[in-house]
C-alpha cells in the first residue's frame, strides 16, 4: 500500500506552504526543515519564492523533480486535482491535512478524493488530519511542532488534537515513538492497513491507538489473528471513546459516522486480542510495558517495598487484575530473613522497611528474582531520609539486567526520586509514578501473551445441518413477502440446523398416540398434546392443548381432544395431534441471539434469561463465525457464570452443550447473512443438555 | 484533647535527638531548626551538648523550661517513663515516633503507653509514626524532610512511608497542606479525634486520609453527621487499602489488627458521607477540588474544548460519574454561533476548534457561564501551534473570577502547557493533566454536597414491638444454655417485633379447623396444615404435614391427619394442628440479615435472595440503627434494584414495606446486641407487602 514510501519519503512536496507563521502551511514546512529530515523539501505556493531555505514552486505542475509524498493543506475542493498532478510526478502517498470532507457532510468530495488516489495508486492519509511523523528519519510531515524521541511505540489517532497533547506529554515522560500518525477521516488508509504495515516495521514493538469508530470487525479480528500467530506477535492497545450513549452521540456529530455500542467494541477487542485502555495514561502505560518487558504469561507476582501501606495498595491492585500474590519458597524466605532486620516482612509483599538502603533492595531482589514462584515483580520505593535513590535504582538495574521476568518499578514521589526514575527509564525498566498502574500494566502484558499463545481454533462447524431446507424456507418466505418467522416457523429453522429441541411427533389415531408416546418417553413419559389443524388459530380456546398427558392416558386424551375440538369447531379439518415432550423442570434460562453492530458486523449474543435479562443485562457478545474458544469466553464471561457450575444443590450445566448451541447459531447466521434478528429465548440449560424452547427469526 | 497545643506548640523537646545525619533523631531536630519554626527547640541526648545551634539537655528531667510537646525517638520500652517526666514539665502532647509496640505484638507496652498519656492528660500521636507537620507555623516535627506549601488540605496517613512519598509528589504538583499527620498505631489520638479538631481549624477545608483499618463505625458515622450538619461541612476523602482479601491479610500482618471486609467499609463510607478515592492520585484530585470550588450539588455539566476527541472522552467520563451533559439554551447557542467558525460545535461538548485562540475560549466560556443549564464546567485545551496557552489561561481566570460554578480545567500535555497550568493553579482553579479525572472530581464535590444537605432523619423506630417478650425468650434460652434459634423459635422473635408473617392459628378440632380457616382466608383460603405435638420431630414422616388444604376440606383433612398420625405414632400426645396461610406465588426473594464487621460494628445486610445470592452476591450493608434514608439506599443500591420497579409484567414492589422490615430488624439488633447472627431468608417482597417466610437467629 505504499506505506513504506510514505514513511521513507526521499522528497516531500507541501501544497499550501505558507510564509505566515502559526499556520498549518507554515508549520509543516518548518517542521520538515528544522527537525533533521534529510530528504528533499518542495514547498508549493503561487505567491512566494523561498521558504526556510527551500525554493518554492508556484504550482505543483512546475515541479521539475520527483515527488514521493505530497502533503496538502489547501481548501478541500482543490485537493483531488492536486493529487492527480502529484501522481504524474511520481507520488506514492498523499497526506491530506485539509478539512471539509465527510466530517462536515461532504461525502461526495471524499469519495472523489478516494477515487483519485485509488486510480493513481496513491496511499492516502486523511483527509482532515494533522499529518505523519517518522521519528527514525526525523520526518515531521505534520503541523505538530514537537519531534518525539525515537522509541518503539507506533501511535495512531483519530483525533488530531490529541496527537499534539500526547507529543507534549511524551516529551516530559520519556515516551518514545517509532511512527506517529494522525489518521483523520481514514478515507483510504485505515487502522488495519497501518497495523499490517507496522507489523513489518522492526522499530515498532507495540501499536497504540486512539479510536472513535472502527469498521468491519471480522476483518480486524482475522487480520490480528493472522499477524499474531507467528513468532512476532505485536500487541495493539486502544483507547476507544464513546463508551456511553452521550459520548457516541458526540462522535457521530463530529465524524459523521454511526457506530456500534460499547459492547460491540468489547466483543471486538476480546476476539482480536486488542488491549483496551480506559484513560490516556493507561494507553501509554500499557504501550510502554511492551517496549521494555518480554511478552510472557504470568500468574504470580511479588511486591518488594520499603513501605507497608503502598505494599498493601499494590497487593489490592495485583489481585484486582487477576493475579495471585506469589508464595515465596522457603529458601528465598530464609535468605532474606538472614539479611533483613527482624521487623521486616519476608513474605509477599516483602517489606525491607523504611530505613532500607540500596543493599537491602539488592539482596532481596536477588533472592526474589531467583525464585520460580516470582513470575512478575513490582518494586516500590518511598523516599525516606536514609533512602539511597540512585544506588537503589542502580541495584535494580544490575540485578534485573539478565532477567526475563517482567518488572515494574514505582519510585513514589517526584522531587527527590526523579534522578532514580530517569536512570531506570534509561535502562529500559518500566516505571510508574504511583504503584496503582503497575499491576494493570503487567496484566496487559500477560493477557496479550495468553491471547497470542492460545489455540485459536477453527470456526465451529457441524456437518449435520440441512442448509437446503433453510434455503427453501427463506426462499418461500421471500416469494410470499414474509420476513418474520414466529415460534413454530422459527422452530423449523432450528430443527434444520439440528438444535436440540423437545422431541415431538404427530399422531393420527388414539392407538398411534399411545404408541408414539411410548416410543418417545417410555411408560413414564409426559407430553403436551396439541391439535393439528390449518383451520385453527388459537388452539387452547377450542380445547386443543393439553399438558401433562402421560403415555398411559394418551389414547384416552386423544379421543377426548378430538371430540371437544370437533364440537367447538365443527368446520375445522383436523390432522391428528402433535405430541411434544414436556420441558424439564429446573434448569437455567438462557437467551441466545443475534445482534447487528452498525458498521462492525453480526454478533452472537449469549446471556442470562428470565426476568434477570432486563434487570442485570448480563450478556456477552462475539462476532460470527465463532470458535470454541470464543464460545467458552462468552459462557464464562457472564457475571453470573458461576450458576453453570452448580449452586445451592443445583447440578452443574454441561457447557459443551451450550457451546454446541452457540456454534450452530454461529453457523446458521454465517450461512444466511439475511438473518437480521434471531432470538432463542429461552434456551434451557440443563446438566445433560441444552434445549431450545422458543425462538423467533427475522430476515431482511 | 490538647490537639491545639500540639499544632501550636511554643516549645518542643526531642528525646532521642542525634548528631548522626540521616537518622530519625537528627532529622526531626534538623527539620524543626531549618524550616522556619519559631518556637523553642529542646533536644535531649545524654552524650552531646549542642545540635543545630540548640543547647542539648542530657536528660529530659534536666530541662529547666516548660515543654509543650515531646517528640520521642528512643527504644520503645523507655517511652512511657519519658512521658511521665515530660508531663511534669507541662507537656500537653507527645509524638511517639518509636516503633516496637502493637505492630510487632507488644500489645501490653502499647497499653501501658496509652495509660501513662491518659493519666497525665497528654494527647498521644503514634506510636510507630513519622511525626506531625503544621505548614502554617512551619513546624516540622517529623523525620520527613520536605515542608509542604501552605494549603487547605489536612492529610493524615496510617502509613508513614506514604507521607514522605506524598510530600515529595506534592512539592511538584502545587498541592498545599494545612496539617500533615502520620497517625501511626493511633493508640490514643485516632482519625475521628483528629477530624473533630480539624473541623474547627479555619485553615483546613478538606481532610484527606490514607487508612488501613478503622474502628467503631457508629462513632464515625455519628461524628461526621453531627459535624457536617451545620453551615460548615468539611469533607473527608479516604484512600482505604485492603480492598481484597490478600490486601487485608497484608494489613493484618503489618498492623497487628483484624478488620472488616471491604463491604463493611463501603457501608461506613456511604453512611458517614465519606468520599472514597481508589488511587493516590484520586485522593489528591478529590481533596483539591474542595479547596478551590464551592460545595455545590450539580447535575449537568458543559464541556468546552478545542479538540473533538478529548471532548468525547470527557463526555464519557461525565456520564459515567452520574452527570448529564447540559443542554445549552438557544440564546447561548446563538451567541456562540455568531462568533465561532461554521465547523465549530455549539452544542455540548462545545468545540471551538483546534485553531482557537484565547478570544474564542473567552467568548464561549462567557456565554456558557451565564447559562443556567451549565451547573459545572470542564474546559479542555490541546496545544496547537496557534493556541495561546497563557492568554487562554488568563481568559479562563478572568471569566470565572466571580462565578460560583465549579470548574475544572485540563490543559493537556506538559512541556508547552505548563505555564498556563501554573497560572490557573495560582488563581485557585482546579487543573488535571488529562481530562479523565475532571468528572470524577466534580462528582466527589457534588456527592458530598448532596450528602451533607440531605435530610439525615432519625433511626427507624416502631412502638408496636414486644421488647419484653424477646427478653424472656433470650433469658430462657440463656438459662438453658441454648444460643441458636432455628425456624419456629426464630419466628416467635419475628412475631414479637411485629414483622409481617404468614398468618397461622392453632385448631383443636375438625370443626374449629374449618372455622379458623374461614376466619383467616374466607371460603377460598388455602393453608398448610401441620400436626402439633412435642413428641414428634419429623412431622412429614408421620403424615403430619399437608399443603393446599382449603377452607372447604379443612375439617375432613383434620380428621384424616389425626387418624394417620395416631396410627403411625400411637404413643404421641397430639395438640391439634397448626394452620398456616400458603405463601403467595410470585414475588421476589430477598435475604435480610445481620452481619458483624470485626472492630466496626453490627450491619444490616439486604440483598437479592434465591440462587442468585451466591452467584451475584448482590447485597448492601448499613450499620444499625438505620434511618429511612439508609434503608432506601440499601434497597436502591442493589445492582438488581430495577426488579423492584416491576419488570416483564411483574408488578412493582412496595418499597415502604421493605423499609419497614429493614427498620424492624435494625431496632431488634440494636435492642439486643447479643444477636450475633440473624437471617431472614427468604423475605418475600410483593406488590402490597413483604413477608418473612423463614428466619434463624443465633445469640452470644
Amino acid at each position: 500500500m505504499n506505506l513504506d514510501a510514505l514513511f521513507n519519503a526521499q522528497s516531500i512536496a507541501i501544497v499550501g506552504a505558507s510564509s505566515r507563521e502559526k499556520t498549518v502551511g507554515n508549520d509543516v514546512v518548518k517542521n520538515l526543515s528544522t527537525q533533521g529530515y534529510q530528504g528533499k523539501i518542495i514547498p508549493i505556493n503561487p505567491k512566494i519564492d523561498e521558504l526556510y531555505g527551500h525554493k518554492v514552486y508556484h504550482d505543483i505542475a512546475d515541479v521539475d523533480q520527483s515527488i514521493d509524498v505530497v502533503v496538502i493543506a489547501i481548501p478541500a475542493k482543490f485537493v483531488p486535482d492536486v493529487i492527480k498532478v502529484a501522481a504524474t510526478k511520481g507520488a506514492k502517498a498523499a497526506v491530506v491535512i485539509s478539512a471539509g470532507f465527510k466530517e462536515i457532510g461532504n461525502v461526495e468530495l471524499e469519495e472523489q478524493l478516494k477515487d483519485v488516489c485509488r486510480k493513481n495508486d496513491i496511499a492516502l492519509i486523511g483527509p482532515n488530519c494533522l499529518g505523519v511523523i517518522n521519528a527514525q528519519n526525523k520526518m515531521n510531515a505534520s503541523f505538530a511542532s514537537l519531534m518525539p524521541e525515537v522509541g518503539n511505540i507506533a501511535f495512531m489517532s483519530q483525533s488530531g488534537a490529541l496527537c499534539t497533547a500526547v507529543l507534549d506529554y511524551a516529551d516530559k515522560m520519556a515516551i518514545g515513538f517509532s511512527k506517529f500518525v494522525s489518521i483523520g477521516n481514514k478515507a483510504d488508509v485505515d487502522e488495519v492497513d497501518m497495523i499490517r504495515y507496522l507489523h513489518t516495521d522492526p522499530q515498532t514493538k507495540v501499536v497504540a491507538l486512539y479510536v472513535e469508530q472502527l469498521s468491519n470487525a471480522r476483518e480486524i479480528i482475522d487480520t490480528l489473528i493472522e499477524l499474531n500467530k507467528g513468532d512476532n506477535p505485536k500487541p495493539v492497545v486502544i483507547l476507544k471513546s464513546g463508551r456511553t450513549e452521550a459520548g457516541a452521540g458526540a462522535i457521530a456529530s463530529h465524524t459523521g459516522s454511526l457506530s456500534g455500542g460499547d459492547s460491540a467494541y468489547e466483543a471486538l477487542f476480546a476476539q482480536a486480542g486488542i488491549i483496551r485502555a480506559n484513560t490516556i495514561e493507561d494507553l501509554f502505560n500499557f504501550a510502554q510495558i511492551f517496549c521494555v518487558n518480554p511478552q510472557t504469561q504470568i500468574n504470580k507476582i511479588v511486591v518488594l517495598t520499603n513501605a507497608g501501606g503502598p505494599g498493601v495498595l499494590t497487593t489490592d491492585e495485583v489481585v484486582k487484575h487477576g493475579f495471585e500474590m506469589a508464595e515465596l519458597s522457603e529458601e528465598t524466605v530464609r535468605v532474606m530473613k538472614e539479611a533483613l532486620p527482624e521487623a521486616a516482612s519476608t513474605h509477599n509483599p516483602v517489606d525491607v522497611l523504611g530505613d532500607a538502603r540500596a543493599d537491602r533492595y539488592k539482596m532481596a531482589l536477588e533472592a526474589i528474582i531467583k525464585d520460580p514462584a516470582a513470575e512478575g515483580i513490582i518494586v516500590l520505593l518511598t523516599p525516606q531520609s536514609m533512602t539511597e535513590i540512585e544506588e537503589t535504582a542502580q541495584a535494580i538495574i544490575d540485578v534485573t539486567k539478565d532477567s526475563q521476568k517482567p518488572i515494574v518499578v514505582s519510585f513514589m514521589g517526584q522531587k527527590s526520586v526523579h534522578t532514580g526514575v530517569e536512570m531506570l527509564q534509561a535502562a529500559d525498566i518500566m516505571t510508574t509514578t504511583f504503584p496503582e498502574p503497575a499491576a494493570a500494566s503487567l496484566a496487559a502484558l500477560s493477557n496479550f501473551s495468553k491471547w497470542s499463545k492460545r489455540p485459536a481454533g477453527e470456526a465451529l462447524h457441524f456437518d449435520d445441518v440441512d442448509y437446503d431446507k433453510v434455503t427453501q424456507i427463506f426462499s418461500k418466505a421471500k416469494a410470499e413477502g414474509r420476513t418474520s418467522f414466529p415460534e413454530a416457523l422459527a422452530m423449523e429453522i432450528m430443527e434444520a440446523y439440528n438444535f436440540p429441541l423437545l422431541k415431538s411427533v404427530q399422531a393420527y389415531s388414539s392407538h398411534e398416540a399411545a404408541q408414539k408416546c411410548f416410543e418417545l418417553g417410555g411408560d413414564e413419559g409426559k407430553f403436551a398434546m396439541k391439535i393439528v389443524s390449518n383451520d385453527i388459530l388459537h388452539k387452547s380456546d377450542v380445547g386443543g392443548v393439553m399438558l401433562n398427558v402421560t403415555t398411559k392416558d394418551a389414547a384416552q386424551k386423544y379421543d377426548q381432544m378430538l371430540m371437544t375440538v370437533s364440537e367447538k369447531k365443527p368446520e375445522a379439518k383436523l390432522d391428528g395431534v402433535l405430541l411434544m415432550e414436556m420441558a424439564p423442570e429446573g434448569g437455567t434460562e438462557i437467551i441466545l441471539g443475534v445482534s447487528k453492530a452498525p458498521g462492525l458486523g453480526t454478533m452472537i449474543m449469549f446471556g442470562l434469561g428470565g426476568i434477570y435479562v432486563e434487570v442485570l443485562k448480563d450478556v456477552d457478545f462475539a462476532y460470527a463465525p465463532l470458535t470454541r474458544v470464543d464460545a467458552m469466553r462468552m459462557i464464562n464471561g457472564l457475571k453470573s457464570s458461576k450458576i453453570f457450575e452448580g449452586v445451592r444443590g443445583q447440578q452443574a450445566v454441561d457447557k459443551e452443550k451450550l457451546v454446541e448451541c452457540i456454534g450452530r447459531l454461529s453457523q446458521l447466521v454465517t450461512d444466511f447473512p439475511e438473518i437480521i434478528e434471531l432470538d432463542i429465548n429461552p434456551l434451557l440449560a440443563l446438566p445433560d443438555k441444552s434445549i431450545v424452547l422458543d425462538a423467533r427469526v427475522v430476515i431482511e
